[in-house]
């Protein structure tokens, strides 16, 4: 049994999708960040950074294993399934260089655009930042898309990569029409389309239900 | 032999640093981001995201392989050696998950940090954004200074993590005066003269020699 502790949110998505994938039994604990449940003292001592996903695997190999960012869970599950990160050097490096591109670049770009997007016609708002989050936002966009070129995943298989970029993505790309516009990305929304039907996303992406 | 794309930023000092404590064989190849030789075609095969460090190990298990962002490098070669990160999964997850948080957190939000800091006094300066990524980095700095208590490294042993956060760190505690003077953090600077001291650390830092 695994432990999971959420929010609705891209980073919690990622890790209930993998559960899914993986077939993995887990309890979703939903620790709402909107009343600040994430600086609760137990949670802190499972996530001493304050954030949600973090997991506790009742089943670790020496005892209980907790582990919080949401890229460190991905490969402690991937390494404990066998599932969705190759093994084999070259593939596996080519895994981890796209779930790199989620943890460090996509997710916190995007992050602060939607930060920076929300105080639109408050005091605060900030043209220059506003501009700057989204011209990095429509790079990283046709970054991926040319990625996807002529690909069914962002490796060729399904891995890691497509399971970390692929609640983040729906946000960043389908809810952020000002991002969109301008830049046609087929094959980022044929992937975006083809990822969303499968049942195990479908499942992590209604994760917690509260 | 591996040839090793990089600039005098943290980023690349985080594998240069690593390729030196591995003792591995390598060229390093400057690449001017001042001028955006990051944009050539040549770097862009190996790097899609047009950002540096990238590597080429010319002996890799099956023929060459490259590979971009900093924090699946530093696995490619921790794997490839089976240095500075451990293979037992209680201490691996907890070598990654540190690892993650420098790349997904303290990494670009210390670089939106330096990138605000630096508008001070022109147009485009926004107090909101300087005061948002101030509070951020100054929050991330107690969260490692604390996990630092009674710890030589981050995880107990030198890992990839400490390679990770070091120029990191450097850079964003010791140059930004602003950032510190109202936090002593004793073990982050303990740790950061610790680590500073080692001969690898020394020579990985002045790559390229530009």
């Amino acid at each position: 049994m695994i432990d999971l502790y959420t929010w609705g949110t891209p980073n919690g998505q990622k890790i209930s999708i993998m559960l899914e994938e993986c077939g993995l039994d887990y309890t979703a604990h939903p620790i709402n960040i909107g009343k600040g449940e994430q600086f609760a003292p137990d949670f802190l001592k499972i996530s001493p950074n304050n954030k949600i996903p973090a997991i506790v695997d009742q089943n670790g190999a020496n005892g209980p294993v907790s582990v919080f960012e949401s890229g460190a869970i991905l490969i402690y599950l991937a390494e404990k399934t066998g599932k969705f990160l190759p093994k084999a050097p070259h593939q596996r490096a080519n895994t981890l260089q796209w779930l790199m591109w989620q943890v460090g670049g996509y997710g916190p770009m995007t992050g602060q655009f939607y930060h920076f997007k929300n105080l639109t016609g408050k005091p605060d708002f900030s043209d220059y930042a506003f501009n700057r989050f989204k011209t990095e936002v429509q790079r990283l966009h046709t970054v991926l898309n040319k990625q996807l070129e002529g690909k069914d995943y962002i490796t060729g298989e399904y891995s890691v990569a497509d399971i970390a970029l692929y609640a983040w993505v729906k946000k960043g790309y389908e809810l952020v029409p000002s991002c969109t516009s301008d830049l046609p990305a087929p094959h980022l929304l044929q992937w975006l389309n083809r990822v969303g039907q499968r049942a195990a996303v479908g499942r992590g992406m209604s994760v917690p239900a509260v």
